[in-house]
């Protein structure tokens, strides 16, 4: 098989665009070009065509991409074609945010089991979840066939609960506790952090003072 | 002054690579090589250098980057070398987690007013900060200055509460309500998709399990 040498942005970009091709497809819309979609997401008509062509040949020069057949294809090369059940651990305010978000499930996201180790929070429910001990973590993820694992615990938890995920089966974290883990490299793991998009503006905004200086 | 087009990538990594010098610093490390960054937040060197070299000359080859002048530095350009006030909109879980989210803090931002339209929110307390309603905001933003608004709001009601806040002198907005908003063009605005990075998590292993077949 080819490699695939995809850039992180590019498959970012990729998500952005199949939520907005989505839209279009709600919408009615059946053809959309390159310059369309840059418009729709705030980036260069070059860039668009840069990142499609990774994954191969669309559009037709003068007519564009077919919306339904390119949000079907973008939505299969993010592996979004299928529906994928996650476990959580941490039923804190973050936790139970993450597990009543509602951009989560339109994805094809469902959250199937919520962990903690408090036994305040044990046996409360979020939504239809009761939050589960540790110890049912091990049977949920066999019979669920779960491989993605989200931490929303405190801290200084967060890397006992990723070591003890790895140990029954989980095949990527998504990382919520402001750390960097400890792991093996062959466990896809992302950190969330919540302040980063907030830095972009300190710094725009920084930057349009100095210009008004 | 001269005009710095700076990508956003840069920005966001920058913000990565302040919170690495950060750890080393209080971990008293004083010295560290492009190399080393890279390493340490999974990068290439030369990405790290490329990075820098949009703000200045830094570093000396072969001794490498004082830590904390560096640290300071990447603050300085983040604007966070002061501290900013933040309001925040929607009282639910989300806006819960984020009024309790440590991460903020850590970097110079403080939420001191948090806003709902809900009767049965408003006067409850999230931490110190008792839930106000929107009426309150206009006051708030002027006495303590505050240049940025977070949206923690249903879908439904994101874009109206954007509008009061931009009609209330606010500059920047971070928005979680998955939309894009509708904003005038002076308007700094960042959308937090939740689901984006997982989709990360679903597109490599997708691709690993293409590997094996």
């Amino acid at each position: 098989m080819k490699t695939l040498r995809v850039p992180e942005a590019t498959v970012t970009r990729l998500s952005i665009y199949s939520r907005f091709l989505e839209r279009l497809d709600r919408n009615g819309v059946t053809s959309v070009s390159s310059g369309e979609i840059a418009d729709g997401v705030g980036v260069s008509p070059a860039q668009v065509r840069k990142d499609l062509a990774y994954f191969g040949e669309f559009g037709t020069r003068g007519v564009g991409y077919n919306v339904k057949d390119l949000m079907r294809y973008t939505l299969k090369i993010l592996g979004l074609d299928r529906h994928w059940n996650l476990i959580l651990v941490g039923a804190g305010n973050l936790g139970y945010a993450l597990c009543t978000y509602r951009g989560f499930n339109e994805r094809g996201f469902s959250i199937i089991g919520v962990f903690d180790n408090d036994l305040t929070k044990i046996g409360k429910r979020i939504n239809e979840l009761e939050v589960l001990p540790m110890e049912k973590m091990p049977d949920l993820i066999k019979e669920y066939g779960v491989r993605i694992g989200i931490i929303a615990t405190p801290t200084r938890a967060a890397q006992e609960v990723a070591d003890f995920m790895i140990k029954n089966g989980i095949q990527a974290i998504l990382n919520f506790a402001p750390l960097p883990l400890n792991l093996p490299e062959y466990i896809e793991v992302r950190n969330v952090d919540l302040s980063v998009k907030l830095e972009i503006l300190t710094f725009n905004l920084g930057f349009k003072s100095a210009q008004t200086m």
